[in-house]
């Protein structure tokens, strides 16, 4: 498949696109709003994988020319700046699936809490922003962005997965399993997204607050 | 230490009571609003623990004599029930620190939800509700009870917890502890429940969508 990474130039972006390009034969695109950083990212992650034993193209345009063809589009970008960047490529995801990643948060001074859009989950802001047509899947939520990019560390996580079309949960599920120690897990419709986005901020409030305990994932079990 | 488990004829309450009566040598008292049902359980807890070669007492009285005395009172009762049986041992409470595991949820055509009081949590709503001075611990909301009652299953699960108060948490962490496969995880204070609370609905959906996963906990790892 062609895998697009909207905001493919930040952290999630990084580890997404390293893992994939070096577990699996897909082939990665980076978008960004700037093409030129765009091209940067793409050849910086090249290097990274080569580096790693891993010879493979990754190339890099503005977000719009990156998901031209694309089969996924997933939309590593800040909760905050979801809708401007599906606005952005609407006219050219074809029939992509939409994966949406990000979660609201805000901090105060007890910690991390979840800070959903009015619509109850960013994910289904994602789907209501997306053209009609496009169907979008909740993944990689719960990722935590430094030891997904650090391609030295073995993953033993899970990733839950939302949609209400099961021909695209089916494309995204297997692309999660693509990834070596990732396991997808079927959490429901779109309606079951804001339980997911939820538990980024209970990890982050976790590892403010126990020795030994950073970058943390989760397992069901 | 004597530990009361109000509405201890419940479901956690059973899987509490066999645990910690198996696991640890705390005092473990049964509370119900009915004496009897209160002693009948106790007893049929006791016969478990005996078939599994464990001689123990435990008691069962009335929620507000059961409590007199106690160490910790955990509130095993479902959510609707929380504020009714703070209220109706206020008074016998003394100096025990008060757990709250209940979680707020709602079921629609979707799955499973969360459905928090307006103040935020029901952990938030039971320290609204608790006496002043009686220190509030938030704990054990996503254990599945099922294999939590089943004392020949094995556990590996981590246990959020949340309070305001350093000495009861570092108390009820003692007593997570005490429980053989738990792993206590301090989340913060009592504002950071809502997050805790919200994955017991995303546990019980995925074990709807998911062959072969049942009566999940989460290990943050």
């Amino acid at each position: 498949m062609h895998v697009t990474l909207l905001g493919g130039t930040g952290d999630i972006g990084e580890g997404l696109a390293l893992r994939l390009a070096r577990d699996s034969d897909h082939e990665v695109t980076i978008g960004s709003r700037d093409a030129e950083k765009a091209q940067t990212s793409a050849e910086k992650y090249e290097q990274i994988l080569a580096d790693s034993g891993v010879e493979t193209t990754i190339e890099g345009h503005e977000n719009a020319d990156a998901v031209a063809g694309a089969d996924v589009a997933v939309c590593c970008v800040p909760a905050y700046h979801l809708t401007d960047t599906i606005d952005a490529v609407a006219d050219d995801l074809g029939d992509a699936v939409l994966v949406s990643p990000a979660v609201g948060m805000k901090r105060d001074e007890s910690g991390m809490h979840y800070n959903p859009p009015g619509i109850g989950s960013v994910t289904q802001l994602a789907a209501a922003t997306a053209p009609e047509g496009t169907p979008v899947v909740g993944a990689f939520h719960n990722l935590p962005a430094g030891k997904l990019a650090a391609l030295d560390v073995a993953l033993d996580w899970d990733v839950p997965v939302v949609a209400d079309d099961d021909s695209a949960r089916e494309t995204i599920t297997s692309l999660v399993e693509d990834i070596e120690g990732l396991r997808p897990l079927v959490a429901g419709g779109l309606a079951n997204a804001a339980e997911i986005e939820g538990l980024t901020p209970l990890l982050i409030n976790i590892a403010q607050h126990n020795d030994g305990l950073h970058d943390l994932g989760v397992k069901f079990q």
